[in-house]
Parts: structure tokens; sequence; C-alpha cells
């Protein structure tokens, strides 16, 4: 399988990817979980994950007037991502740990690419000349965007992203699983509509699979 | 007299750039002051000017732990410069307005390409496609390193890009000289060593021949 992007493949980076209500927080505590029986991890998120990333997250989330337009969304986007990269993810994985990131460059192809119509080349260029990585494994927590919804109503204000419209999530969803599609190598797709405890098990259960591959 | 670089000439944008101590606030008095004779003009600066962008400026120039990388500093001064062009920039020009700049494109040529050595082609990129324009006249306040920096130290606490040492600054010098040669269709060299009366002189007449010559 060659499904080459370019991009140097780090086995030991994990990330999680999934829409608004896809219960990423559950999952990503019995990944850990799972992961740490085989060493130390790094846990992280996007954007932010380092102090300037998480006040650059500050910038993208809140519900401002000077909203960013999109092209500045999608250079504050990979601005807090190459700091990530180059502060946190590329030293751990130099130290022999696992990376574990809540979300990663595919959430830009997802959100700005596929949510906002940015062109997909520019999302390209960035992704090859500013973070240069991609994971071993992504698990894509996929879940329709009506049942997303629905959950995420139980949570208090939505931020800047979170108060886009269905339209929005759906182009957002599409996304995801069409690089899914194109990409089969590394990711996993979990049905995440089913019950918490049936979402982890899924995803511990393809993440056992691919620590076993690696051996 | 070709020398393409495949972005947008806008005749009405105007910037000045320039190292440390060079004396840009007077002289964009005085040219702002020339521009008014001929219509509205909105001024701004960089790394800001619009609330977004001076936070982002924020971010670049605090003096922090976390400082980003030469990467992340690349993509947030891209960022607030996206920004600046879709929010202020644009719609002035769109309006028949002057636009008169305080930096712009060229200084993150010679900050981060030529101060930190960033790859040179990755800022074409960034230019390119997240800026698109480039100005119709850019006085380049040419001042030797020593001369900026003395008058530098007599204002205060220097921010994060202020302290760097002096080799940087002089990289910074070389790479605005460099533009200037490559690019004389559009730069105007200004000798910033003089006084600050015969400094604004010699740039307000830089002026009134570029706006001669467009009329």
């Amino acid at each position: 399988m060659t499904q080459s992007t370019g991009l140097r493949r780090e086995p030991r980076l994990v990330t999680i990817e999934g829409g608004e209500g896809a219960g990423k927080s559950t999952v990503l505590a019995a990944l850990r979980a799972e992961l740490e029986r085989d060493g130390r991890v790094t846990c992280t998120r996007e954007p932010g994950g380092t102090p300037l990333a998480e006040r650059v997250r500050a910038l993208l989330l809140e519900r401002v007037d000077d909203a960013p337009c999109d092209r500045a969304e999608l250079l504050l986007m990979f601005a807090a991502r190459a700091q990530l990269v180059c502060t946190l993810i590329e030293p751990a994985l130099a130290r022999g740990e696992w990376v574990l990131s809540d979300r990663f460059t595919d959430a830009s192809h997802a959100y700005q690419g596929g949510g906002r119509g940015v062109d997909t080349r520019l999302i390209d260029v960035l992704e090859r000349d500013f973070v240069g990585i991609e994971p071993g494994l992504t698990l894509l927590l996929d879940v329709p965007v009506d049942v997303g919804l629905a959950r995420m109503r139980g949570r208090g204000e939505a931020d800047r992203i979170e108060s886009e419209r269905v339209e929005f999530f759906e182009r957002v969803r599409a996304a995801y699983l069409a690089r899914a599609k194109a990409q089969t190598a590394r990711f996993v797709v979990v049905d995440a509509s089913r019950s918490a405890d049936e979402v982890s098990a899924q995803a511990v259960d393809a993440l056992r699979r691919y620590k076993a591959s690696l051996a």
C-alpha cells in the first residue's frame, strides 16, 4: 500500500478525529490506558497543546467581532500545529514515547478544507512544509451530524466553530470520511453512534490490532 | 520592467520597511500628510492592524518561555497579514483609498527569511497563496545596524525580536537590500542614517515622484 503523501509516517503518533459530539474524550482516556501498558504516553490536543498554541486556540475559538477570515483561520491552525510538532510531539517521539493527540492535521482538511471550502492544495502545501509528519494510526469517530449535535447541546455554550450551521458539519463529516477512504493504511473508522462503552471498546480493539501489526 | 512575482500590484498600497531604529514613525507621519493631500488614507502596521492581528502581534513579540519556533513565527506573521489584507487593506483599496502600512510582506522575507534563515520558497508560497498583493511603492529606510541599534537603546525595553543579536539584524538588513535590488520597479531605498528631517524629506520626495508617475 503506497498511498504516498510525501510525509514522514510516525508509527508512535496516534490521533483521534471526529466531529462535534463524537465522544472523543471518553475514547481518549481508554486509548491512553491501553498505550500506557506499553510505555510512556504524551497526550495532547489540537489546536493547542503548548502554552503558545493554547493562546492561538483561544483566538480561534472565541466568538468575537474580528473573527478570522478563512485563510487566517487556516494559518493560525497551522501555526499552533507547527509549534506543537516542534516543541512537544517531535521531542516525545525522539524519546521513544507514544504520542496521542486529540485531533491533528486531518482536522484542518475536514474543517477548513471541507467545512470552509479552502482550496485543498493550500492545506497540502502547509502540511508538507510546516508539519512534515503524519500519524501511524488515526481513529475517526464517525457519527451522523444530528446525533453529534444533539449530544453537544447538553454541554453548555458553543464556541465559534461549534456555532456553525448543520451544513458546515455535514461537509466536515464528508471530508473526514473521504480522507479515511483515500488513506486506508492509516485510518480506522469507528461507528460512534453507539454507546460510549461500545465506541471505546471498538477503538481500543483497533489500537491493539495496530500495535500487534508493528511488533 | 517585468520582474514578475505572480502578485497583483496595488498602486495605492504604499509600504515602509526598515530595521530597528530606522526612524519609521517620523517618516510615516510625513508620508501620511503627503498622501492626505490626495484623498483618504488608511494607515496600518504589521504585525497587527486589526483586533485579531494585534493579538497575534502580542504572541509574536512577548518575551516568553514558549517562544514560537521559526515556522510557527512565520505562520503567525502570515495569519496576521491574511487577516489584515482581507478585513482592512482590500476593503480600503476597493473604496479607492490610499493604504499606508508600517511594514508588509517584505518584512517576513527580511526577518524570517534573512534573519531566521527560513527557506525563501516557503515565504514565497505563503505570499502568493495567502496575501496575493504587493505594494506599488515600498520605501526602505536603510541604516547601518550599529546606528539603528544605538537609536533603539534610547527607547526602553526591547521586545522578543528586538532582543536578537547584531548578526541577526545584519542578515535582516542584507535581505532587505537584496530585495530592493531585485525589485527596483517597486523599491526606493532611503538613506536613514541622516537626520529625521532629511530622511522624511527624501521619503516624501520619492512618494511625490511615485504619485506623479501614476498620473
